[in-house]
C-alpha cells in the first residue's frame, strides 16, 4: 500500500503537535508547504529560528524581545496598578482598549485542578512577590474570564494577596451584557448578573 | 503600546500563510512554539528541510521520495488502470479501502473557471499523454468528488480521453446512499440519485 514519503510524514507529526490542528490539517498543510516549494518552507523555518532571540519578561512574565519587557520599561507607565491577564493574547487585546495605563502580569493558564493546573503551575508566586508592600502596588485588576476556572484563579490570588498586602485594591473586570448586544439573545446568567449589578445614570 | 516582539510577529505572520489559520490561530501557535522552546522549533524546522527531499513523481504526479513514486514503480500494480484524483491525499485514502489495484494521477485541483482554475493549470495534459494508444490504458477511474467542479472536471476529461484514445473505459465512482446512513436523513439528490441508479440484487 502507498503511503506517504517518510520525510513528509515526519513534518505531517511535526505540525500534528500544534494545537488545535487535527491529523487530516496536518497532512493538508504538510502538502501544502511542499507544493509551495522549498522558500516557503525555508521562510517559516526562519522564522522558526527567530524563537531563540524571544523572552520572557522578568517583571511581568510576558513576550519580550529583551530581559524586560516594553511596558515593564517604559517609565510613563503606572507601576501601582497591575493588570494580571491568562496569556500574553490578553495583554494584545487589553491595549488595544487603550485603558489601562498600568503593567501587567501573566499568569500563563488558570488555576484547573482536573487537569492538573495548581497554583504552583503558574506564574502566581511571581505575582506575590511584586505585591510585597516594599513595591508599592496599589490596585491589582484581575482581567480574568468570568468561567468556573476564571473565578477560582480570580479568588485564590485575592486571597493570597489580602495575606501578602492588605493594602492593595484588588477588582475585577465588570459582569454585564456586551455593548451593542440584544437583550432578548442574552443568556440569562449575564442578563442576570447585569441586572444585579445595574447602575445609576 | 505593546506589541509582540519583532521576530515573534513574524513567526505569526509565516504560520497565517498557511491554509485555513486565521490571524488569532496564528497568534496562539507561535505563542504556543515560543513556550514550548527552540527545540520545539528546530525539530519542525529540521521536518521543514526535508522538503527538499521529496518530489513529484514523474509518471502519476503523486507525492514521491524518488522520481518514479512506489506505486508506480510496483510491479505487481495493474499499469493498464489508472485512479484519477484531485489531491494526494485522495491516493491515501483509496488506498486504504483496498479496492484499486491500479496506478494512479493526481490532478492537483479541479476544474473552476470563477476560481480562475483552467484544464491547464491541472495536470490533465499529462493524462491525455498517459492515455495514448501506445501506452497500452484499458480503464480510466475518475474518482473525483460529485460536485459542480468535480462533475465540470469529469467530464472534461471524458471527452479530451476518448478523443485521444477511444478504446479506453472511463468510469466515475458510484453515486448514492453512503454505507450505514439512514434514509429518512439523506438529501434529496443523493436520494433520488440512489433510486435512479438502484441495483436488481
Amino acid at each position: 500500500m502507498y503511503t506517504y514519503p517518510f520525510k513528509l510524514e515526519k513534518l505531517i507529526n511535526e505540525i500534528s503537535k500544534l494545537p488545535g490542528i487535527g491529523p487530516k490539517m496536518a497532512e493538508r498543510t504538510a502538502i501544502y508547504i511542499f507544493k509551495k516549494g522549498q522558500p516557503a518552507a525555508d521562510a517559516l523555518s526562519e522564522a522558526l529560528g527567530g524563537i531563540k532571540d524571544i523572552k520572557f519578561c522578568d517583571i511581568c512574565g510576558n513576550i519580550s524581545a529583551a530581559g524586560t519587557c516594553a511596558v515593564c520599561s517604559d517609565e510613563k507607565r503606572d507601576k501601582g496598578a497591575i493588570c494580571v491577564v491568562e496569556s500574553p493574547e490578553d495583554v494584545i487585546t487589553i491595549e488595544h482598549t487603550g485603558k489601562h495605563s498600568g503593567v501587567y502580569h501573566v499568569l500563563y493558564g488558570l488555576i484547573n485542578p482536573l487537569n492538573n493546573i495548581l497554583p504552583d503551575n503558574l506564574k502566581i508566586r511571581q505575582l506575590l512577590k511584586r505585591s510585597e508592600k516594599t513595591e508599592n502596588i496599589r490596585e491589582i485588576i484581575l482581567a480574568i474570564n468570568h468561567t468556573v476556572e476564571g473565578d477560582a484563579t480570580s479568588l485564590y490570588i485575592a486571597d493570597a494577596v489580602k495575606t501578602a498586602n492588605p493594602d492593595i485594591k484588588i477588582t475585577r473586570l465588570a459582569k454585564g451584557l456586551p455593548t451593542g448586544s440584544d437583550i432578548k439573545y442574552a443568556d440569562e446568567i449575564t442578563l442576570g448578573q447585569a441586572i444585579l449589578e445595574r447602575k445609576e445614570i
